[in-house]
């Protein structure tokens, strides 16, 4: 049986503040990437969200970021890795109470946006993230994509690793991302979009950018849900995997599959 | 065998700023209640003071507070009760990661500043906090004033509760705190207080503000390390303990005796 | 010529987080309440915010708040007056470089939440914003309930105030509000509340809560946006007051008018 | 008359927390820094050194930096232009305030830590704090390193600058500090460090790190003030001045002068 687990960012609402449309799209994934009060959401939301989350059977995550709230955690920041590994525990650990509070086990952990993009080319960040996973609890999976430090890093700590794929972005011939800001790294076709998800699963294959075909492996994709036609797509990818007989599952199960 | 925990609030720095004579207080005590990050404290500090009460042998405790740096929580908030349980579950979390990545454990939870006072009195807020402490972990131990809806509470939720005394404060005859805007409500004397605090622990008594003698219940005693006036006057506190054959015990240890 | 200010809430947005429908409404107000950045909002919302108001002519209003994010400013603190009036000092400031860099003069400083709610019936805060208000501006117009220690406190300042009513709240006999907790204390019918807002400002009447006739004296219309219903009111608001000829002007024309 | 000013950064305590040695360094120099509560200070700490400052008859600028409490602004962040110009309005209006609040005029601006390290090298971030600082008040000083982005995008921006020099810091053969990384960088010997400033401001001269003579502008010298060494340091500045025939006195008459 071929599996996938669909991953999503989830409970980045604030106080006052609504974001996201986490009842909706609860029921499209297989894992949740939970904000832990620093680049967003607050102990309520953490609250609510593992509680929607496990009526969901959805498992859960940690999202870790900088804690720059006004930046929503997508503003590089330059830390040292000691303090780096000091916020990843930190967050962990906040989100942990909420899941033992819900009596449900904490899956894995996601760094969030510039914490996760400046950890996927540099060592030192994503070995200071995956210290800090493994002093929190070792049997934790990290989350990130197939070619990066973070999972090289992962592998360094002990740590076991899912490795996610983008829908919407273009592939370089090393298997990493194209950069936002080159012509043709985000695929706004959503048909291409799809054809090319269900390829790397099924065949772990992808046209990469210059158009040769790569090697790509997949254990997670990443969902948005911010928005309805993000929302419409993550239907739409739920169905293409039923038809072609893949099962959604959470990353835990996908990965002790292999 | 007569013991007594001392326990001290620690961990109070905060990034550039420095606060507290922590490595200095630490022989002097039993157990250190640790700032969370919500009122002071960061991850990095956290971390730090959780390895350094480890080498001292001192037991761990959670210390959250309001969400409140510049006031560094001592100022009154209306929260919710759901909301006290959320942010105190939220702090315990962060700050047992920092026990998990030093291999020690939790061992109990003191609410800081005006949480810690409103708790006192209000038993929606004593409520709230013990239900967040009983469903992070059932087994930590609630340190409060003997009398106090905290302690109420602490039964309530199936929580071990420490009863801690002051020695720089007076005693209503119903066994609570004078308030400090009465007069007489600080013991500034200092043989006086070191006095008191001796009868309280050997003799369970006290003489109220009234002059009546009253029974007072003392599992702990609140150390300040802050000054090195305190720091003084702490380390004359253990010497007359010892004097009087009083073993300094961590609080779980002093619990499970009686 | 009869003539009312409209004033509503602005610029509450934050970073990633939007909030209130601002440029839908502000073609139906006369004076924009913006906040300052420690309830809500952030330095590029203010700017924006000042430069969407001045592009409709609408007046602008610091509405400084307590530094409680997560709260929305919504929570009372006891903070003593000195800090109150720092805060009040701080976020008029704050909001003056933005209405400076764009050539706009600040009409007034309307409290926000909980500060608002507690300067309402407490002399000393009430005292402390004023103070604060007269330091940085003393033409600044301060605004406020009629029935409340913010009024008279503006007085004992030397500042100008403007009285604001509410379109869909109750009032006491003695022109103050009644209290939400208190049946009755909202007002949900929108065309009651029509005939109300126009009967105080055409007639200086409105019927309080244990239905007498009262007197009260309106410079101002308190108007919400931030939802569709909302803004569908403040339209009919507006229309209403075409119809009986009350013109729609900025609190300090408004009040110079008297 | 040979004039210069001497500049200390102030007001970097917060809340609870108490850093700097704010009154025994005011007599000591002729222009304040304060913080703006961004990377550090609060509003009562702000109204409080700008009213020191006045006391002590020294100027008084405003000290923004990023929004950075943790890293006490000191953390390099990738902030768009548009923000490092809101964030610089936000912050010179806050302590404009205070300012006006004690009828004393605001002098200058000073970017702290990251922000001034990356705006002395960064084109667009120079022009983006001094398009905040000409938007806020033009008659602003800039006070920056003489060769610097900075100080050229004063220019641009049609603003006053002062040129700073630094007693304990190496200088490249372009007049550039030599970064704190390369061995040389600080000057840690106090008499060669007094004999250089000496030299910068009689002379307009130092010797490089390569041993060549370069010209150096200096209006200001930047002083620290934060521990009872640099205060030591700082009277024997003072007095080496005296000694010289060199006139203390702040920036603004320090450049009227030229």
């Amino acid at each position: 049986m071929q599996t996938i687990d669909l991953n999503c960012d989830l409970g980045e609402s604030f106080g006052n503040y609504k974001c996201g449309m986490d009842e909706e799209i609860l029921p499209c994934i297989t894992s949740a990437n939970i904000a832990c009060g620093f680049h967003a959401s607050d102990p309520l939301v953490m609250q609510k969200t593992v509680r929607l989350a496990k009526e969901n059977q959805v498992h859960i995550g940690a999202h870790p970021g900088f804690q720059d709230l006004v930046g929503f955690g997508r503003r590089n920041m330059s830390l040292p890795p000691s303090e780096i590994t000091a916020i990843v525990e930190y967050q962990i650990g906040a989100l942990q109470a909420f899941c033992t509070a819900n009596d449900v086990t904490l899956q894995h952990v996601k760094p969030h946006g510039a914490l996760y993009n400046m950890a996927v080319k540099d060592a030192s960040i994503a070995d200071a993230i995956c210290e800090g996973i493994a002093a929190v609890d070792p049997d934790l999976i990290l989350l990130g994509p197939a070619k990066s430090q973070l999972i090289l890093a992962a592998k360094k700590y002990g740590l076991h690793a899912a490795r996610e794929i983008f829908a919407d972005r273009a592939y370089e011939e090393d298997g990493s991302l194209v950069a936002r800001s080159k012509p043709g790294a985000i695929i706004s076709n959503q048909e291409e979009a799809l054809t090319r998800v269900i390829g790397m699963i099924k065949y772990g294959t992808v046209t990469a950018i210059t158009g040769r075909k790569i090697e790509v492996e997949a254990d997670s994709v990443c969902i948005h849900g911010d928005n309805p036609a993000a929302l419409a797509f993550a239907k739409s990818i739920r169905e293409a995997l039923q038809a072609e007989g893949i099962t959604p599952m959470p990353m835990d199960e996908v990965i002790s599959c292999v």
